[in-house]
């Protein structure tokens, strides 16, 4: 099994590289340039709105969609659920980054609501993917969220169980990143290992993450979608952590080998199975 | 005629490098760092604003301004019919991105609007070319953008009638970005050379090269500053892929490279011009 | 006092990598970015939102907060009149960075009304600390501003009066950036020296260091907390520039330097400080 899923990696890794598919995205003003970078390092192209009706013309021109509830604005109430209708309609893979759930209402709500038209991925770390969990009553959720802000107070192996219930309500994927990132489609459980300590002391791995994740969905499954993006993300982090002088360099470097790593080298970093 | 020209480049780079001009702008969210980063890079001042009081305000102060629709905001409605009207009044050179012309209502519509106050520089990739002339019923436009999100479906060569007609309609220059730039004020047509693939594999390439348009056209003519802008980027495009080892350093040392571009070097940077 | 103050800078860095405190922050969409990544270098952790009850919930779980009016939205009137009253509430310090103050009606009745519950620390460019002096109606200010956009068109030394004003108002520190930094809580006056030339030449040097500020602010005084940012900043620039061959790779040193600044070398970074 794993050789097979080893080969689906190299597939999607050059997949992306040969068809340059496009993933638009409504994310973080924080992070946004850098999301948009990743997704083009892999190969893949950026589109980045915030209005209904955009979203809703590139939900129906692109491949798949990513939604990253980083930094909200009142206007999102329209567009989430405008372009929700469309991600029903086309049918295409959606990818969801739950980030900091908890605060705010209409960041709640929104994610609440997203649960009528679930995404075929999840990326977050264990805290919101708890939390995310708790707020659509599935098992292995917590109603208060221990977010603080964006970081994580939980550990990768608390968010299991809430990772598996998401991942069969979702009947797509859910990745939970940490030290070594957890991916799950509620039937196999994968750990993917590798990255940098660096990824931590800069913005935007995670949700540039989030992006690569929406960019392999166009031409893979949920389940070896999350785990390429991982794969190449912690291929990418420990190769740009030994060139980096410090938190500046890494993104550069890291930027570097998105860009560079090679389907076999993705597709070889390491990485366990297990059937749930 | 080409070593007028080439010392009127020289004039533009050397002239902004010692007034440090300041050109405000509406740009999208996704680049907007690399946009201000680039135009101090070339020696000019920035400064980034959304809401129409202090769109007005800027107009006024500043030699020229850069408009970029690459991400819309509803109120940006307000925003650019003020501006436009200050653009009348003070008669200083704006200039236009019209990224991804056909996405969403508000972005024709505001792009539409543009052909009343026109700008003197527009810049953009082959298929935004064609489909702004066509939205404003100018010959070599098509009624129906081949968009696809923010990247180019057709090659510059392609929209040359469209952007002649473009640059006599506003009296002033229209260039096409791609492998090979081409700058027309309608009179003349250039070719600037140089560059680097690289630079579609970084976000923000196209959105800073009108940033830096917009800085030149503090001091020189719309074909002069959009030529000197085309001729840094190729030069800086072109030396910073010998040193990059991916889209992340590439980034790092275009900033170098823009920044450290002698005068001659960019007035030599090859191009051709022909009378039209 | 020298080594007093110098004690109370190392610590400050110190803890600061030890507790990795939460400041959020409301800043403008140009810079975000950098100052997240500034704060995350300096051991910090960063949260940006926009809306009124994101704002407020930061505001309770933070220890600090960061106002930046950079590039302002209509919706802030809201956001900024709440998360003031839970300023008020928990009495926790916040910072604020008066930027482009004098640019539209908005910018100009928020930075009013901020005079009803002060920031602890006011870092700003010599025009700006003297145009908001001038704005609250203190010593030292002018009403007329002299801000061109972001730009500083005075020297430090001719904010002295007028930081000192703000100081002795705030009960608080203020900062006014330049080729040498001036920092006063309206008892003490010191100059931090360093830095580099390529700090102007890179957009969000004083964004970033009003964020920096505030991570400080969640374990040290005003006076310490502003004082420690300038010590780390200037080190980190002069260190950063002479590995630097451009603006690019000057902000890629600039925060590796910011993540290797030990605190013994942030505490000895030549200042002087005089009482005044």
């Amino acid at each position: 099994m794993k050789e097979d899923i080893k080969k689906e990696i190299k597939k999607a890794v050059e997949d992306v590289r040969r068809t340059n598919p496009m993933a638009a995205s409504i994310t973080n003003t924080v992070t946004i340039n850098f999301v948009a970078n990743a997704q083009l390092a892999v190969g893949g192209s950026a589109a980045m709105i915030y209005m209904a009706d955009e979203a809703e013309a590139l939900a129906r021109v692109g491949k798949s969609f990513y939604i990253n509830v980083g930094t909200m604005f009142s206007f999102y109430e329209e567009t989430f659920q405008r372009v929700l209708k469309v991600f029903k309609e086309v049918n295409s893979p959606w990818v969801l980054d739950p980030v900091a759930v908890g605060i705010g209402d209409l960041r709640s709500k929104s994610l609440a609501s997203f649960k009528k038209c679930p995404p075929k991925i999840i990326r977050g770390n264990a805290s919101e993917i708890i939390a995310l969990s708790g707020l659509w009553g599935l098992d292995g959720g917590l109603e208060i969220s221990k977010v603080r802000g964006v970081d994580s107070q939980n550990k990768v192996d608390e968010a299991i169980e809430a990772a598996i219930s998401l991942a069969r309500f979702t009947k797509g994927a859910v990745s939970v990143s940490g030290q070594v990132d957890l991916i799950t489609d509620g039937k196999y459980l994968a750990r993917s290992y590798g990255g940098s300590h660096f990824l931590e002391k800069i913005t935007g791995a995670g949700c540039s993450l989030g992006g690569v994740c929406a960019i392999y969905a166009t031409c893979a499954s949920p389940f070896i979608a999350a785990l390429t993006a991982s794969a190449i993300y912690n291929l990418a982090g420990k190769r740009a952590e030994e060139k980096a002088d410090g938190p500046g360099s890494f993104q550069v470097e890291f930027l570097n080998e998105l860009y560079k790593a090679s389907p076999e080298d993705v597709a070889n970093n390491e990485f366990i199975v297990e059937e749930i």
